[in-house]
C-alpha cells in the first residue's frame, strides 16, 4: 500500500524491536523495512514479536550506513525525542503524516520517503538528523518522554493510514462523477456570496478578501458537480430558514 | 495529568506487555493502571519492558474481575481488533480521545473513564464488550488487523495526549504549520452537522451519508487553521440569524 514509503531503523541493539516493529508496519499496510547495523539480526526473540510479520522481516534490507538506507529517497523524517538546536523543521506525527501523503499524492513524485529511528537508547546522532528534511517529535510528557522504539514506529505508521484512510477517494464509483463546470462553480460562489451578505458575514461594500480564501479553498478540493448541488442545496436552506 | 483515566487490562498472557503498557502510559501522563487476573505478574520483564515506569506497575491494582476494575467509571471504552455484531458505537481512538477530554473538561463530571484491553490473543470476549459504552476499533488493514497489546495502549494513550495538547492554547515556540488540527476538524464538522440539522439539510436521525461526502470534500481541501476559523465563523452567523 505504501510502497514509496521506507522505514529505517538505525543501530538497533534488541532485536525483539526489530520484530515489533515488523508488526506494527504490517499491520498498518508498509513493507519496507531497512535496518543500518542492527546489533543482533536475524534472531527468534524478532520472529517471536513480529507475530506473523515474517515476510517483511524476511525482506528486511541490512546495510552498513545510513546513506544506503536513504539512496532513492526524496524526503526524509527523523525521529528524535530530545529537543535538539539543528536548523531543521520539527513536525508532530500527525503533521509528518499528512505531508507525506499529500507528497505521495503528487503524480510528479516518483522517489522514496523515509521515515527514520535511532538506537534505543541514544536516539539518532546530531549528523543522523541532518541528514532528515524533518524532525519528528512525538508529544510525550516532559519528564519520561522517551518512547519505546516499536511504540514509536507504531504511533507513525498509524498517523500514516489514519490519513490514507481519511483521504481515501471515496468510493470506484465517484470517479465517474465528473467535476463541476466552471459555470456552475462561477453560480455556486455567486450564491455563496449573497447568502453570506445576507448573513452579515460579508460586508457588501467589500466582500473580496474573505470570498478570495473562500474559492481558493473550495477550489482546492476541486468540487464535484454533485458536491456543488449539496452545497447550494444547503445555502438554499440557509435563505429559506432566515426568511421564515 | 490524566488522573481519572484507567487502562485495564485483562488476562494478559506476557508480563513485558503489562510492562510496556506501564511505559507507554507514562509516556503520555496516564498512571492508573488496573490488571484483571494477570497471567504472571510481578515479572523481571515486566520490569524491564516498563524502562522506568516501575512507579506505575508498583502502584497497579490487581483484580479478580472486570466489575471490579470499572467500580467508580461512568464512561467505559472497550477494544475490539475484530468486528462484531454487537448494539455498541464503533469509534476510532481519535474520536475516542476526543470524547473523553470532552467529558473530563466538563467540571459537573467526577467519576472515571476506563479503557479496556483484552487477552492477547482473543481480545475482549462479548460479554466484556458489553460492559462498555463504546468501542474501539484501530484502523488496520484488513488481513493482519490484530496490533500488539501495548502498541494498541500506546495509539490510544497517544490520542489522549495529542487531544489534550491541541487543546491547549498555541506557544510562540511552535512549529505548527498552518493545516488545521485535526481535532480542530472535528469539532468543525461536529459543528457543522448541528446547524445542518438546525436549518433541516440533515435528518437528525440519519446525518451520516450527508456528512460523510462532506467531510470527504473538505479533507480533500486540506482545511488550514484560518480557513476552519473562516468556515465556523459562518456557521456561527448562520445560527444567530436563525435565532433572532
Amino acid at each position: 500500500m505504501f510502497a514509496n514509503i521506507r522505514i529505517v531503523l538505525v543501530g538497533t541493539t534488541h532485536p525483539g524491536n526489530i520484530g515489533a516493529t515488523a508488526r506494527a508496519m504490517k499491520n498498518m499496510g508498509l513493507e519496507k523495512l531497512y535496518l543500518v547495523q542492527p546489533k543482533i539480526f536475524p534472531h527468534p526473540e524478532a520472529t517471536a514479536r513480529a507475530a506473523g510479520a515474517d515476510d517483511i522481516l524476511n525482506k528486511a534490507i541490512i546495510v552498513t550506513n545510513l546513506n544506503e538506507a536513504l539512496a532513492g529517497c526524496k524526503l526524509i523524517f527523523g525521529t528524535s525525542a530530545r529537543e535538539r538546536s539543528l536548523p531543521v523543521t520539527v513536525v508532530n506525527p500527525r503533521q509528518a503524516a499528512i505531508q507525506a501523503l499529500s507528497i505521495l499524492s503528487d503524480s510528479k513524485f516518483s522517489e522514496n520517503i523515509a521515515f527514520v529511528f535511532g538506537q534505543e537508547r541514544m536516539g539518532l546522532t546530531n549528523d543522523e538528523l541532518l541528514s532528515c528534511n524533518y524532525h519528528i517529535f512525538i508529544p510525550a510528557v516532559e519528564n519520561f518522554s522517551s518512547l519505546n522504539l516499536a511504540a514509536s514506529v507504531q504511533i507513525i505508521t498509524y498517523e500514516l493510514y489514519m490519513a490514507h484512510v481519511e483521504t481515501l477517494p471515496p468510493t470506484s464509483q465517484n470517479h465517474y462523477e465528473s467535476l463541476a463546470s466552471a459555470e456552475n462553480l462561477e453560480l455556486f460562489y455567486q450564491y455563496l456570496q449573497q447568502v453570506l451578505i445576507t448573513i452579515e458575514f460579508l460586508q457588501p461594500n467589500n466582500p473580496r478578501y474573505l470570498m478570495r480564501r473562500l474559492r481558493r479553498l473550495f477550489n482546492r478540493a476541486k468540487l464535484e458537480e454533485r458536491e456543488v448541488n449539496i452545497l447550494r442545496g444547503i445555502l438554499a436552506m440557509v435563505q429559506k430558514k432566515i426568511e421564515e
